[in-house]
């Protein structure tokens, strides 16, 4: 392997390959620096639109680039797909999954979070997340069996909780979905069916806290509620989930049957802090010191959702795109001065830009913190943004088409039933999950 | 269930959404008809594309319908997303998966094929065919992970054998896969690894047969093999597999290590024949009357990849959509004809309209009979054809751009790894067909 030819270069290695390894890695070319990326995926995915994926507007593909495209122009940047099960400290190497080693010179962990179900892991199966493309397609065959099964069911109760559809969790992901499953139902399927009517479904957005969008200011977070009754979402603020079960959910003390639960409520971070074993946050977020290195460990970052902070007010840095870029952008910084025998940069400052979120097609909220956006104007601002921050002009077509094709003729584009093979034996049962 | 419900009327249950159930559920609504159509699929799938799935140029959802939203402004059909289990001819029922059973009037079934491995069922985990968009998928990773491999791989023969790829059959879908496999190993692949050329990768078109794409004229067949090995393939003729394992093929007597492996070489029909209890011929196709009818039975139809129609020259029809949508508008002919209380027409016959197939970007052969195109011209009048044949303005905007993408940029739009939950138990193993 390579790795070993060339002594007299430092060698990064960066596990992880979303915002925040990306936007270290495409930072400009420095002599001297070579750079191993690893992943466990062979894509980039562009998560802020994964919940599109789930509710059948965008394609897979839309939303995910293959890595090692990225840099295929870049000869100091190696790509593997591989799975890290730890890092030895002491030799400078990050452990791999086949038992092999890689050394590293500086190592950057910027590998994420995954969602979290607060010691009750039973419910995984039960009411996926939404972190990767199999997640989301996870939730599209379900909601579409859904539906089907309720067209070919006779029971009235048993129609009814097919009809039902839980989201848990109000922030952005669970807004957004229960925004677009309501559309769907409502505004999309109806004229399909024969048996059944889909006006009729329930979409439930459950949130344990006392508004929906909490990172956002009061108002916006009223017109997000009332934008959302407005299609048709039923959302029930301050009421805990206390079980799910494959029939339904416990919502406090009341039951309701209910065949499709979406988990949005509760992440946990990657193992990065156990791998380096350094202390954590109770979200399992490594605490790294101001330069966002391992405390003592100047030749380990860790970035993005999985690290911990600390700020200058005391509030923790949110998990968006735009946190795990800076943090991504600042490691470049500090390793461009270090290898130029500067002294080290001033420590990380988060810079928030604002917060934004959909509510179906065409409303939506965005706040900078001096100006504060909702309506049509804010929808126009979100599909604009996102448009921008995709990457390369072939998927800013294809989402633009995409998105085009929705808006001018009410159809979704990619309402397809994958990887359950047939229609007998693909039920929303709590195996599926394992064989996805 | 408003099947009951309306008992004047005359009940056509078809069961496949494929180019021959699709085609008479088409036709123009008749008065006292009502339909049901039955798949175990909710999508129609347009398989002559099924390959570019695989091969990373299009999405799974440029190529696929949902059944029902073809259907929704006709309130004479109902979809139902349903697998067939057999037939009760004398209680006139279809009888379904869940128990539950379909009575009809007229039945047809119009069910296709699945691969044949020729009494080696063994073979199937280990080679997997194309006939479904899981089938694009799991070739599609399996090809992308036998690079990613390499890259990690330090022993030169396993890298050897995971730069290895065979395609099994040389008929159209066997030319077409080993086509892009070629260019994308050779011509667009090999800038982005950094351990192995990809450029070395060998490709290996395998065909028992004397010559590649059997059912053209022999020209166009002798074009066809010189365009792949243009492209880099590796054209063995005369050489049948005689096994498949884990680690390679054996070709004739030679073994050749070998990763990666797809099966193009057979169909058989699906169990038609055996529901309804009738002879079948040795690929399973149910053997149907001039009239496409089970033999005594009037009120059941056989069509498409599931049948075997008797022809005045002997001559097997193809089993090409072009043939299957055909046998479905005869079908709908009839039925008109019988409900308007007039005779049966003219038993159905085939008219052969052409064969088309393309190698690589730049070639294709098309054989009209009394016209054969090959090269750029045929490459141009292949994809103008495809495009027009596909449904709707969202598929043939999103199709013609993928490949105006390619075209273009000279990089595929699909390239994704999916289902393979991690890098490291994503192995192209026996048993992961079962998974997907």
């Amino acid at each position: 392997m390579s790795d070993q030819q060339l002594p007299d270069t430092h060698h990064l290695v960066v596990v992880g390959a979303g915002f925040g390894g990306l936007q270290l890695v495409r930072s400009p070319k420095v002599g001297g620096l070579r750079i191993t990326l690893i992943d466990q995926r062979n894509h980039h995915l562009f998560q802020p639109l994964l919940y599109q994926v789930a509710t059948t507007i965008l394609a897979t593909s839309e939303i995910a680039w293959p890595i090692r495209r990225l840099f295929r122009e870049r000869d100091d940047v190696t790509t593997l797909l591989g799975e890290v099960t730890g890092v030895d400290k002491e030799g400078r190497r990050v452990l791999l999954d086949d038992g092999s080693a890689i050394p590293y010179d500086t190592l950057v962990l910027a590998t994420g979070a995954r969602h979290s179900y607060f010691g009750r892991d039973e419910w995984e199966a039960l009411a996926p997340g939404l972190k990767t493309l199999e997640d989301a397609t996870t939730i599209r065959r379900r909601m579409l069996l859904a539906f089907e099964k309720a067209e070919r069911e006779t029971d009235p109760a048993a129609r009814r909780a097919l009809l039902t559809f839980a989201v848990i969790g109000a922030g952005p992901t669970g807004v957004e979905l229960a925004g677009i499953i309501a559309e769907l139902a409502k505004q999309i399927l109806w004229r399909e069916f024969r048996h059944i009517d889909t006006r009729q479904a329930r979409i439930l957005l459950i949130e344990a806290g006392p508004r929906v969008l909490a990172a956002f200011p009061t108002s916006l977070s009223d017109y997000a509620k009332r934008a959302l009754e407005k299609l048709g979402v039923e959302v029930l603020l301050g009421r805990p989930v206390s079980d799910i079960r494959a029939d339904g959910v416990t919502i406090g003390e009341e039951f309701v049957g209910c065949r499709t639960v979406v988990w949005a409520a509760g992440v946990a971070a990657s193992p990065a802090a156990t791998w380096l074993d350094i202390p954590a946050d109770r979200a399992g977020r490594a605490l790294v010191d101001p330069q966002l290195n391992a405390p003592g460990h100047p030749d380990i970052f860790v970035i993005g959702d999985t690290a911990a902070v600390p700020t200058s007010d005391g509030k923790p840095i949110p998990g968006i795109a735009p946190a795990a870029k800076q943090q991504g952008a600042y490691v470049a910084h500090v390793l461009r001065a270090r290898l130029a025998g500067k002294p080290d940069p001033a420590p990380f400052r988060y810079r928030h830009q604002g917060n934004l979120a959909t509510i179906g097609k065409s409303a939506a909220v965005v706040d900078f913190g001096w100006l504060q956006l909702r309506g049509w104007l804010a929808w126009w601002f979100w599909g604009i943004a996102h448009i921008f921050f995709l990457i390369g002009a072939r998927s800013r077509v294809a989402v633009a088409w995409s998105w085009f094709w929705t808006f001018i003729s009410g159809q979704h584009s990619a309402r397809l039933i994958t990887q359950g093979r047939k229609a007998g034996n693909a039920d929303a049962s709590p195996t599926d999950r394992k064989t996805t």
